[in-house]
Order: structure tokens, then C-alpha cells, then sequence
């Protein structure tokens, strides 16, 4: 077969990772085969194995980008200098989660709630495969590791209550946005927005 | 074949559903077959069909017990005459959460770490079937209410901020328990009667 330049193997791979996003969120991972994948993007049956070995591949690929919508503007607002309280950084993601789409690395436009119906169903497979919860919990380290380091500036600012430990509270905050993902895909949560407002009075500053 | 008293057979139908909890909770529900049940079981191939139709009506049996086992406690604190905090809500979960086995309605003793494995992949199946998100958004919307009336409760008797939406606050309230869960079995939250008080301190009252 003729080689591929960089640029077009990349929109090759982004159209087979789309098509495989639909199929699980429509018909759940396990429900879909390689050639459903294939026949999804419009390409041949073998094509999906020159970028991925595997539906297991291609899954982590997806709960990458996930992962990366839930949490990427929670890191960003803990990485600033300013000292975040408790609910900017759990507000920063549930906007993320509330948007229609998201744009990925890429710059592609991803629908959230495709993304989001993945993720849930990539929690299953992590119980199963050790090499996905190992990669998944660096992920989830390096996440509350930021949170963490935000807490403790925003508790030598005054703006999150000196008692909360940095790091089970980091753990808290992942809890809510993990939790409310859920309840966006499976529990009719439709209006994320109007949560703003309570996540502040329920989480206090200082 | 003999009929089974009344004891037996709910005796037998146990053993079943225990037995598949093993196999979903080890091999995953997609990789377990209704054979493999009976196998685990040590019974005749045909038997589980004398008590389920198939394998989802088995995990939805599960997963009405790892709903009673998150939101029971929950639910009695609710229905207590008492007005608790916020922080006293989730904490009498979190301690539910954190036991080894609980008892089910039958007096059998069910191991948690189990249910909650299975709990995380009936998420997976309620994104494709109707009928078990209806099922589970009636479970979902009834705890919701019964935390709502609580919450309000709270606020007549000073230990919930008057501010907090009970409604969207008992969204927050099951949103922290099902990202409690998820952490408990995916990313290698051991010490959930910790976070007792980092709760507590995250959720001030009144």
C-alpha cells in the first residue's frame, strides 16, 4: 500500500478513534468489533490494526482524551499563581463536562457526552485489565498531586480552610467531578450549570 | 424435578446470585456466561434459568443490592426524626462503604469490595438499557428526595446552610458517594474512614 504522510496517517487515526468513540458510546465496548469499527470510519478491515492492536488500544486512547477534558481545567486553574478555593476548582471542570463539545490535542471537536459515555464504560474495564488501572491511576495521582499543591496555596492565602488535609481533600474533589460525570451520562443530570452555585455553598472558602 | 420448598428455593437463588457476583466482579459481566454462573454455583446448567431470565436480570438483582448497601444508611438517617448535616449524610455511607461484608435483606453476609466491582460495571449496562436506567433513575430519584427532605430539615433546625438548594444539594450529597465508590475499587482508596473528617471540614454546617 502506498506510505501515508505524517499529517494524513494522524487524520486517518483521529477518523477510526471518532468512529470507535460512536460505536462504544452507542453500543458499549463490548457490543463492537474491529470490523464494526472499520465499517464506521469507511475504511477497510484492516485498517484500524495499522494504528491500533487492539479494541483495548483504542479504548485507553479514548479514556486519554477524557480524562484530559475532566481534569485539564482543574489543572490549569491549580497550576496558575493564584490560590483557587475548593469549589473554583471543582466549578473550573463541571464546566468542561457541561459544554456540547470539547476540542481535542488535535483540534478536533469531540462530543463531550460520547467522550464522557466512554469513560464510564472505561471504569469497568480498568477492574480487569492491570495495565490500564496502572496507567489510569498515574493519571489519577498526577491529578490529585495538583490539587493537592493548589489546597495548601490556597490555605497559605486564607481562601481553603486550614484544617482540610491537602491530599485526601484533592481526593474529595476528584470524588465530585467523577461523581457528577456519572450522573450526566446514566442520571438525567442535564443542568451542570445551576450546580455552580451549590458546590459554593457547600464548600465554603477559608 | 422435586419442587423446592419456599426456604429452598430462596435459599438456592442466593447461592446463584453469589455466585455470579463472584464470576461478574472477577472476570467482568461481558466475559461471564449464564454456564459459567451455574458452574461457580455448583449447580446443573439449567438451574439458573429456573430463577432469570439471563445475565442482565441476575446483575440487576446485584445492583439493587449495591444500591441498598450505599444509600440504605443514608436513608435511615433521612427518615431519622434528627436533622444531620450534610456532612452526616455522606459520612454514614462512607462508613457503609468501608466495612468488609454487609448483611442483604435474606441475613446472607455479602462481601462490599464484590458489589461494588459489580456496581461499577451495571453503570456500564445502564447507558444502553432502558429499562434498568428507568429502574435505576426511580432508585436514584427516591433516595435524591428522601436527602432533599433531609437537607431541608437541616436548614429548619440550623445545621445546613440556608443558602444550599436541597434539591441540587442531595444531587452533590449522592454525586461525592458514587465518586467515593468508583475510588474505592479503581484508584486505591484504602482509608475511607479518613475522609470522615476531611468531609466534615470540606462541609461545614449551618
Amino acid at each position: 500500500m502506498p506510505r501515508l504522510t505524517p499529517e494524513r496517517r494522524e487524520a486517518k487515526r483521529a477518523e477510526i478513534v471518532a468512529a470507535a468513540r460512536r460505536c462504544f458510546s452507542r453500543d458499549g465496548f463490548h457490543q463492537t468489533s474491529m470490523p464494526d469499527i472499520a465499517a464506521e470510519a469507511g475504511v477497510s478491515a484492516g485498517a484500524p490494526y495499522r494504528y491500533f492492536a487492539g479494541k483495548d488500544e483504542i479504548i485507553l486512547a479514548i479514556a486519554g482524551d477524557a480524562f484530559r477534558l475532566v481534569f485539564a481545567p482543574i489543572q490549569e486553574l491549580a497550576a496558575a499563581s493564584a490560590a483557587p478555593s475548593v469549589a473554583d476548582l471543582v466549578t473550573a471542570s463541571l464546566q468542561a463536562l457541561s459544554a456540547e463539545t470539547v476540542t481535542d490535542a488535535a483540534g478536533h471537536d469531540v462530543p463531550v457526552e460520547e467522550l464522557l459515555r466512554c469513560a464510564v464504560q472505561t471504569w469497568s474495564e480498568l477492574l480487569r485489565n492491570d495495565t490500564a488501572q496502572a496507567h489510569a491511576l498515574d493519571g489519577f495521582e498526577s491529578v490529585r498531586g495538583s490539587i493537592a499543591d493548589a489546597l495548601r496555596r490556597g490555605q497559605a492565602a486564607g481562601t481553603v480552610a486550614p484544617a482540610v488535609d491537602p491530599e485526601r481533600g484533592a481526593r474529595v474533589v476528584m470524588g465530585l467531578l467523577h461523581g457528577f460525570l456519572l450522573q450526566r451520562v446514566a442520571f438525567g443530570l442535564t443542568d451542570t450549570a445551576a450546580f455552580t452555585g451549590d458546590i459554593r455553598t457547600l464548600l465554603p472558602e477559608g
